[in-house]
C-alpha cells in the first residue's frame, strides 16, 4: 500500500486531506512545483523543502528524451537522480506530445513523434509511458491520455476520450503487471492515477468517469483543461463533474493555474494542482504579491529600496529590494531568477497553507478576501 | 581605523595574515570571488558565507553603469544593496575600461568611453572612480590606474605607469578628502589601496613602488598582470618586486588566476587574489577537481552515477552525480550553473584554507603535492 488518502475535513465542497505516498505525506489541497528535467528550475531540493513543497512534478516526455530512462534508473530513480527524497508525481507525456502538433501522429497503438531535441523518431504508447514512469520510480504515475484539442466537436471529443479510456486500461494493466514484472519489481514503486477526459462536453466527462470507474485507481485527475478554454467553461466542467467523482480518492486538476483558478477549484473540491506559472513567471519577472502581479522589469521599480511585498515573509522579500530585483533581471543575473522563483513559489505554497488552514478552521473568508480581488470573487467563489 | 593588517606567520616568502576591515576580518592568503554586478553569479550571500568567502569583489565600472551609484547609495551602499554584510573590495574600473580598447580615449584627466550598455559617452577620472567607490561604501577601494597593454615597450610602459602614479595621488587625495567630504562623511567608509604598474619591466615596477611609497596606502596591489603575459614573465615580475614591497601591508595580485598561479604567488608573498575563473569556468562546465579539470559536457560523464570529485566535501559532490551535472548543463538548467559554481568556489576557498593552514603549520608540502601536478611544481615552487 503506497497511496492512502484520508479526508480529514470539508467545508462546502472544499476538502482537507492527507495523501500518504511511498516517499512521504502530501497535505491537500496541494500545489506541485513543476520540475521538467529533474529540477524545479533554479531551485535546490532543500530550498523546495524549505518553501513547504510536499511533492514535485516531473515530466515523463522530457526525461525520456533527456537524459533517458536508463540513466535515471541507474541512480535508483528520479528521487536519487535529482536528490529529492519526498514524493514525486510524473505526468504521462501525453500533454507534451499533444503540444507538438505537426510533429506527431496519433494511432490506436500510441503516438509517433519527432524528438524536438534531435529530430529522431520516438514512439510513446501507454506501455512506453508506464515503462518510463516505472523506471523513474514516481510515487504517482499518470495514465497516458489523448489530450483533446480545444475547441472540439462532440464527435471529436468523444473519439479522443474513448481512446484515452482504452489507453487508461492498457496503462493500468502494464503499470501493475507486465511493466512492473519486466523491471523485476515485486510491487509497483508508486500508484497510478486515471485521467478524466471529454473536452468541454459534460456528458462525455461523465462517461469518461464511468469508464475509469471500472479499475481501482488510487486517484483521479481532470485532464484536458488549461488548454485555452475560458474560465467559465472550465468551471462549468468542474461543477458538473466533481460531485460525481468518488469522495475517497484524491482529485488532481492538471496544469491549472493562476492563484484565482486554484482557489476556484479548491472551492469545488479539487485536492491537487500543478502549474509552471509560478516558476516561469518568476523567470520573466512577473511576481505575485499581496497587491497584485508586479512586473519587476517596470522602470517604476528602478530606485525602489522597499521590498517586493512588505506583507511577504519569503527570503527574497526579507533581504532584497525591488530595485535590486529589477537590477538583477536587467543584467540577466541567475540570482534574479532564483530570488523571483523563491518568491513566487512561496506565494503559491503559502496560498495552499492558507487554504488548508481555512478549511480546517471552517472559514475560508479571510483567505478569499486576501487572495481574491472583489471583482474576481463573483466568478471564483462557488 | 578601518584596515589593520597583522602578519601572524611566514614560511619562506609565504605570509599568513589577518586583515581587519570595516565589515569584518579577512584571513590571508585570501581569494575574493568576483561579484561583477553586485552578485557573485548564481550565488546567494549566505551560500558564499557558507563556502568560506571572507570578502567579495565588486566591479566599479559595471556598477556605475548599472544600476548607477545613486541607486546603490540609496540602499546604504553595496553591502545593503546586495545583502552581503562582510567585506567588499571594489576595483577602480581601470581594467574594464582598458578592455574596451577602441571605445575608449585616455587623457591626462582620465578616460572617455562609450557605454557598452547604451553607447552613451561616459567619463572616468580618478575623482569619478573615487566618488563611485565612496558611494558603494567598499571596505577596500582601489586607485584608478592606467592598465599598461601587453606587450609594451619600455617607453610605453613608463608613460602609462607614470600616468597611473599621478592618478594614484589624485585618487588618494579625493578618496580621503574632497570626495569623502562631498558625501558628508566624517571618515572614509573603507581604505584605499595603491596599484603598482610598470608592465613586464622590473625597473619600472620598482619606480612605481617608490612613487606609491610617498602616500600612506593601507595596502598595495600588483596590477597590469593577467593581461596575456607568460607565466615566466609574471613570476619574474613578482620575484623582482615582492621583496621590495613593505612587509606590513597586504599585497593583492589583481585578476590572478588559476590554482597553480595562486599557489605560485602565495609562495612569493602575495596575500590577496581575485579572479572570475572559478565562477565563469563553472558556468561553462569546467570543474576543478583533485584529479584535474573535468569538462562536465564530455560524453564520458553521461552515465556516471559517481560524484564529480569523490575527495570533495562540497554540497554538489555530496548529493549529485556527474551524470546529473552533465544533464543539467545539457538542458541549460540554472541549477547546473549553481551546483558547478558551488563546487568551483569550494575548490578555490578550500585551497586558500589549506594554504593558510600549511603556512601556520610550517609545512606547505602536503598542499603543494595535492594541488600541483609534479610537472607544474618546477615552475610554481619558488
Amino acid at each position: 500500500m503506497t497511496a492512502e488518502f484520508t479526508l480529514s475535513g470539508t467545508l462546502g465542497s472544499a476538502r482537507r486531506g492527507r495523501l500518504q505516498l511511498a516517499h512521504g505525506v502530501v497535505e491537500t489541497p496541494a500545489f506541485m512545483p513543476v520540475g521538467t528535467y529533474g529540477t524545479v528550475k533554479a531551485m535546490t531540493p532543500e530550498e523546495l523543502d524549505g518553501l513547504g513543497a510536499h511533492i514535485v512534478l516531473g515530466n515523463t516526455f522530457h526525461l525520456m528524451l533527456r537524459p533517458g530512462r536508463e540513466i535515471v534508473r541507474a541512480h535508483g530513480g528520479l528521487h536519487g537522480f535529482m536528490h529529492w527524497r519526498k514524493p514525486i508525481l510524473t505526468d504521462s507525456g501525453g500533454f507534451q506530445v499533444f503540444s507538438l502538433e505537426s510533429l506527431r501522429k496519433i494511432t490506436e497503438e500510441g503516438v509517433q513523434f519527432r524528438s524536438p531535441i534531435d529530430g529522431g523518431a520516438v514512439r510513446l504508447t501507454p506501455e512506453d509511458s508506464m515503462d518510463v514512469q516505472l523506471a523513474l520510480g514516481s510515487d504517482i504515475a499518470m495514465a497516458l491520455d489523448d489530450c483533446t484539442p480545444h475547441p472540439a466537436t462532440e464527435a471529436q471529443a468523444r473519439e479522443s476520450m474513448e481512446r484515452s479510456m482504452r489507453w487508461a486500461a492498457r496503462s493500468h494493466a502494464h503499470y501493475y503487471g507486465a511493466g512492473r514484472e519486466a523491471l523485476g519489481l515485486e510491487t509497483a514503486p508508486g500508484e497510478l492515477f486515471g485521467i478524466v477526459q471529454g473536452g468541454m462536453h459534460l456528458p462525455l466527462r461523465l462517461a469518461s468517469l464511468e469508464a475509469l470507474d471500472k479499475l481501482p485507481w488510487k486517484g483521479l485527475a481532470v485532464g484536458g483543461l488549461a488548454v485555452g478554454e475560458s474560465e467559465q467553461e472550465r468551471l462549468h466542467v468542474l461543477e458538473g463533474l466533481l460531485p460525481h467523482m468518488p469522495a475517497n480518492k484524491p482529485r488532481y486538476l492538471m496544469g491549472v493555474g493562476r492563484p484565482r483558478d486554484i482557489i476556484a477549484a479548491v472551492l469545488r473540491g479539487i485536492d491537487m494542482f500543478d502549474c509552471v506559472m509560478p516558476t516561469r513567471h518568476a523567470r520573466n519577472g512577473h511576481l505575485f504579491t499581496s497587491q497584485g502581479v508586479v512586473n519587476i522589469r517596470n522602470a517604476a521599480h528602478q530606485s525602489d529600496t522597499g521590498p517586493l511585498d512588505p506583507a511577504c515573509a519569503c527570503y527574497t522579500c526579507r533581504h532584497f529590494s525591488r530595485a535590486y530585483l529589477r537590477h538583477l533581471d536587467r543584467c540577466n543575473e541567475i540570482l534574479g531568477a532564483r530570488l523571483n522563483t523563491i518568491h513566487n513559489l512561496h506565494y503559491y505554497l503559502e496560498l495552499m497553507r492558507r487554504l488548508r488552514a481555512g478549511i480546517e478552521a471552517g472559514d475560508l473568508d479571510p483567505v478569499l478576501r486576501e487572495y481574491l480581488p472583489a471583482e474576481d470573487s463573483k466568478v471564483c467563489v462557488a
